[in-house]
Parts: structure tokens; sequence; C-alpha cells
């Protein structure tokens, strides 16, 4: 055993330990929990800082680019937006101990579906700092012990974080940071499934492949959002530009961004030169299937990759397509399955598109950007799964809680 | 490409489509097209008992166990068994289509939280045949298409199966059996997360160990039972030892079967020669710790492996415990998560073991042989898992389905 693979197995003990001490623990006393580490964040404003200008440091002399570097930087005000965001999490209803189901059955025996913690998990992430507070604070409220480990760039800026955490009176080892950031810590987590019921990668596509090739345990996984919005024949057009302006360009590079116009071919000619000039003013490129450019002939060809593009950025393709079947089977063929939307005022055609279109959120005259556990009221989110089992779309609390069957008799036996 | 990986990927590619058109089926179509496969199995006795007589004669000539032999072998009886129980099957709720929680934003968009199929879900497993029909009508009630990977031993008869079956008017590929046994086969299938959402393995642990460390995609796992039944201080001794009978002699060679045995050691004197006496009627072979052998004198003496062995046999392994803490740390360490018991009049210390053991399902006072989909009265199972996403513990046909957002607006957008 590796150096590495010896203090990874043994934190991964350590926080099965971690994790039965905090299945215990009372709503209250996890609030507690909470906002202590809230204050403790506040208390270290200083260290968060010198921790954070040695990565900003490093970063710089890794040629890091400004985006990177803005991605990684702390300030008060940020560390105080994390320490805020701790407090309303002690704020939200937790989910564990909540009844899901509970009947009887005819030889009397009682059964109950309780709602419990899943147990450990690991979370494994790229460069910014604040996933670290994130994270371990929505696992911590759920009653899961977690194993953290961040990208190289923001490890000293992560280790203050943890320590600050750490310091608020939660069970030894319920928040662990792992202090190597070598690809080989990635393989060790994953292999590890006796310690580890859950590994959420946080990041970008190669990494969530590696560890998705690699995880022996369930992994949950926040891939592209390749997000369609259809403008059906019946669609307001108004409210169809709107939407379109909206989804494309609130803000471009995430996941639950436009990246595909589809236009019903009747009222194409009437509709994209609206949409086009709208978008346009906003500084969108726009690239177009044939018939798009003989309607829009400044637009640039699309090529089939086109459609399976999340260009996170300001660029939207266009395609005309005959019907809504044409719609779902596009999606359903290019997209992610993770947000689409029919924008009309047709009931019946809406209803079918919702049914047919096989994603997590499937939305009728609404902006893409709604698909978010904050727009959905969760109230916190640990991101936006394009799995579908067990945690499908956004997740918020709940879905970091597994279920377990208590039964009831008084000496039941099978005949 | 190879012959067997063109094959099955083409076979993918089929079974989602298959999954688009089994979506759309309303809950009646898909109960008739079920009562329609067992009509069609009723109907093909003759082709199905020709099928297995080759499959029989074959396992003889290799040298199959009786047992083995058993297991493959279908008569009338069983056929009416398969067919009755596909009917069974249609007359269950279908939980696609519930509404699992709907709520309204402030902002006007109403979101709904619908149960979906899953979609696409392989299905791996070794020689009962009969799994054939068993586990691709539940999918099929569900919505999901399934390809289907058996043993070899069981070719002929589940390719006769799945003919009966695929002549009931299902979609095209809604049901699919691979005409390959090679190992890679089961390889393929676990990389072409693109076209499967799901893996469930049924079968041996080595098969599901093959499974966990190629799939790309989740896989719902059915582990060892390792189940523990604690007489606590506080039990009524008689039914404890009724509970101890039933749940080690019932049927010993299932997942739910009693392994361990644990003894508050204040009763063990009293307690250990009455259960042994009965367990000893039974022909159940006694392997006691150290302070069982003081009391149980002609007990074999318990190794360290033993606390960990999934025995599926007449034999159960004993152990005292000081406490209840000891019990629980025991079951957690040792144990598989399955089911596990405590025998007791106390309710507070019931209520503790239920909190604080780490197991799907967790009982008090009722034998362990009531973890089962049946008992828990789901109607149908297609096993137990033992894993915390998704699905835990006994799964029925809620646990074979997804969920989607379906939100609706009337144009609202992010500000």
């Amino acid at each position: 055993m590796s150096t590495i693979q010896e203090t990874i197995h043994q934190m991964g003990r350590q926080a099965r330990a971690a994790a039965y001490a905090l299945a215990q623990l009372s709503s209250d006393e996890k609030n507690a929990i909470l906002r202590a580490m809230a204050g403790a964040v506040r208390k270290r404003v200083p260290e968060l800082l010198a921790a954070n200008a040695l990565d900003l440091a490093a970063g710089r002399e890794k040629g890091l680019s400004s985006a990177m570097l803005d991605r990684l930087m702390l300030d008060e005000k940020r560390i105080e937006a994390m320490a805020a965001g701790i407090d309303q999490v002690a704020t939200l209803e937790d989910p564990v101990g909540q009844v899901l189901d509970a009947w009887e059955r005819p030889n009397g025996i009682r059964i109950e579906q309780i709602r419990v913690p899943i147990g450990t998990i690991g979370i494994i992430y790229e460069s910014r700092p604040n996933v670290t507070a994130d994270a371990a604070v929505l696992c911590f409220k759920t009653g899961n012990a977690t194993i953290l480990r961040g990208g190289s760039e923001a490890i000293h800026s992560n280790r203050a974080i943890a320590a600050a955490l750490g310091e608020a009176g939660a069970p030894d080892h319920a928040i662990q940071l792992i202090p190597f950031t070598d690809r080989e810590s990635v393989a060790v987590m994953s292999g590890m499934d006796r310690w580890l019921d859950l590994i959420i990668p946080r990041g970008g596509k190669g990494l969530i492949e590696t560890v998705v090739s690699l995880a022996r345990m369930p992994v949950i996984k926040h891939y592209d959002g390749i997000c369609h919005l259809f403008v059906e024949a019946g669609a307001d057009q108004e409210m169809a530009v709107d939407l379109t302006l909206n989804s494309k360009t609130h803000k471009c590079g995430v996941c639950n961004a436009l990246e595909t116009l589809l236009v019903q071919r009747e009222i194409a000619a009437g509709f994209l030169p609206k949409v086009a000039a709208a978008l346009r003013a906003k500084g969108v490129e726009l690239r177009g299937c044939a018939r798009t450019l003989g309607i829009l002939p400044d637009a640039i060809p699309a090529t089939e990759e086109d459609w399976g593009m999340e260009y996170l950025d300001l660029v939207l393709s266009i395609k005309l397509v005959d019907s809504l079947e044409e719609a779902v089977a596009h999606i359903n063929h290019y997209g992610s399955h993770h947000t689409d939307v029919i924008v009309t005022r047709d009931e019946a055609v809406a209803e079918r598109f919702l049914r047919e279109v096989d994603s997590a959120c499937v939305f009728h005259n609404v902006s893409t950007r709604f698909a978010d556990g904050g727009e959905f009221g969760f109230g916190a989110e640990i991101g936006i799964s394009t799995d579908k089992l067990h945690a499908r779309g956004p997740m918020g609390l709940r879905e970091l809680t597994s279920y377990q069957y208590r039964v009831r008799g008084n000496g039941q036996v099978r005949s």
C-alpha cells in the first residue's frame, strides 16, 4: 500500500465511524453545529485570506487565466457569503427522520420507510474553494460524513476552510479533507466502496469520466446541459423571443443555459428575423441549419457537431423542424437529458412535449434558467444530476438521503 | 468492433427506441399486453418443455449438480406459475405517472415531480430460466425496455420464453434476449452507458463483482445477506427461540436467512441451552464464541471468518455480547446491511436498535424472513438491494422508476 492509499483508507474508516455518530444527532444539534461553523468561518477571515493569497500567488506563477484566478479568489465579501450560506442551511428543514411511507400487513407487522443519511460521501472537485464549505455543509446537514478532495490550485484555501469547519463541535472526522491532490487519490477514493457509499464529482467532463470508469460505488453525475427551446407553431412569439434571450444570455457559461433553438417551419420566416435581431443585439453568434440560412443568410452554417455541443458561450445553434415529433426526436437524440422547453399556447401540444421528452426538467413557457435548486425552492443545491437513478435534475437535501425499513411486530414467523 | 459488440450495441439502440414507445403506453395498454404474454406462455407449453429438455440434457452432460438441474428445470406446473405470475403483475398498480410532489413558486411557475420509467435496463443473470419472464415483465410493467443476458445453461429455455413474450404485442424490441452467453457480452453491456440506464446483476457474488468493476452506468447490487438476530436481556425468551428457529431454518439458502445470533450475556446461561436444543433438533450446526462454548461445550469454536460468513446452510454462529452497543457495533462491522433483528420487550431499547443499525431492514420482534417484497406487500419483487442509493431493501415496481420535473409557466424569465 502506498502512503496515499493508506492515508485515504484510514480516512475512510474514520468517515464510517463519524457517519454512525452523525446519524444519531438531532436536527437541533446539527443546526447548532452549523451555526458554529458559520461563526468559525467569520472568525477566521484573516487566516482564510492568507491561505488564499498563497493559492493565488501559485496560480499566477502557473499562469492561470484571469477567469480561473477569479474562481479561486476569496475576499471578505465572498467569505461572508460562505458563512451566510452555512447559516442559511441551518434554517432548512432536515429531511432525515421523515416517514416516507407506513403501512400494516394483515399479519400485524407494521412497516415504516424512514429517511436516513446515505452515510459517507466522497466529493471530488476542482478549483473553487467555496465548494469545500458548500458540499461539506449540505452533507453534514443530512447526517453524512464527507471526504473532500479538492484541486491542487486551491489546496491552501481548502485546508483553511476545512480547519474552520472542523472546530465547530461536529463529531470527529465528520468532514475530512484529503491532504493529497495527486491523481492517485481519485483512484483510491473510487476504489474504496467499503468506506464510501457515494461519490459526487463536481467539475469538468474529464474528471467525471475518470471517476465513472474507476468507481465501484454509485456516482452521481453532473454532465453537460445541452438544453433546447422549441418554438412551436402556436407560440406567443414575443414570449418566445424573451424566453430565448433569457435562456441564452442571462448567464451563458452554466449548464442550464440554452444551446439549441428549434423553430417550427411554418412560423420561421416571421419569427427568426425577430429573435435573431434580439440575440445579435446581445452579441450572440448564430449557427443555423440549411433552412435557417435561407431565412438568416448571415448565420454561420451549423455542422453535425453543433447539435451535440455545450457551447457555454454566446453561441446558439438554430434548426427548423417540421413537427413536434421531429423536435422531440432531435432533443432525445442530441440533447443531454437536462432541461428542454416548449413555447406554445396550445396546451395539448405542450403536454405531449412534456411527456415525450426524456429529460430531467421539461418546461412549458419557462426559461431554461429555472432548472436550479434555488429556483425550485430547495434552499440549497448540491448540483443538477443528469443521472436517472436516485437523483435526477436539481439535487437538494432530500437527494442526499437514503431510507431504511423499520418493521415492528410481536413475534411473527413465516410459515 | 467484434460481432458480439456490434450486435449488442445494435440491441442497445433498439432498446432506447423501444423505451420511448413504452413510456407512452397507458397502464391499460401495458396490462393488456401483459395478459397476452401470460396467454402466449400458456400456449407454448410444448415448445418451452422441448427447449428446456435441451438445456437439461446439456446440463446432465456437463455434470451439473442435481440442485442446479432442479433450478434449470421447467415442468407444466412451473410454466403455469410463470404465466400466473405475469397475470398477477397485470393486476398491480402502475407507479408510472404518479405525482410525487407538486408545488407553485412565488413567481407563478408550477413544478410537478412525476414518476417516469427509468428507460432501458440490462439484466444479467445465471441459471434459472424463470428470471427471464420475471425480470422482463416487471420492467415492462414500469415502461422500461430490457436487455436480458442469461446464463449458458438455460439458453434454449430463455430463448423460448423470450419468444413467447415477444409475440404479445409489445413495442418492437421492448424485451430483447442477448443471443450470446460469452463473458464478453457482460463487458459489452457494462460499457454501453449510452444505451443502458441501469444494470441489475442477479446471481452470485462473482457475477456482481464483475459487473461492478466494469459498469459505467448505475448498478443495483444484491449482495449477501449476513443477517443477525440479537436477543436482548429483556426478550420474551420463548419468542426469541421461535424467531431464531424461523429465521434460520424456514429456508436457509436465501439472503434473508439468519447467519449470526447475538445474545446478551446476562441471559445467556438460561437462553442458550433452550435455543440450542431447538436448533439442533432441526439439524443446525452451531459455532460459538469462547463465552458461548462455556455454556454450549459441544458447539464448534467460531473463528474470525465466521462473523462475516453467509452460510446459506444449516449453520449458525453465536456470539455473546455485553450490551446493546456491542451488538450494534458487531452488526454494523460484520453484517452486510441487509436485515437485522432485535428481540426484546423493552420498547426504548428496540427503538435505539432500529435507529442505530445501518441496515436496509431493521426489525423488532419479527423473523428475518419477512425481508421480502411479497411479505412487504409489494406484489412483486425484483430483488433485495444492498445498495443505499435509489433502492434499498426489497425492490418492487416503484424502485424500477425514475422521475421527471414538469414545469409550467407563462413566460417567466430570470432577472
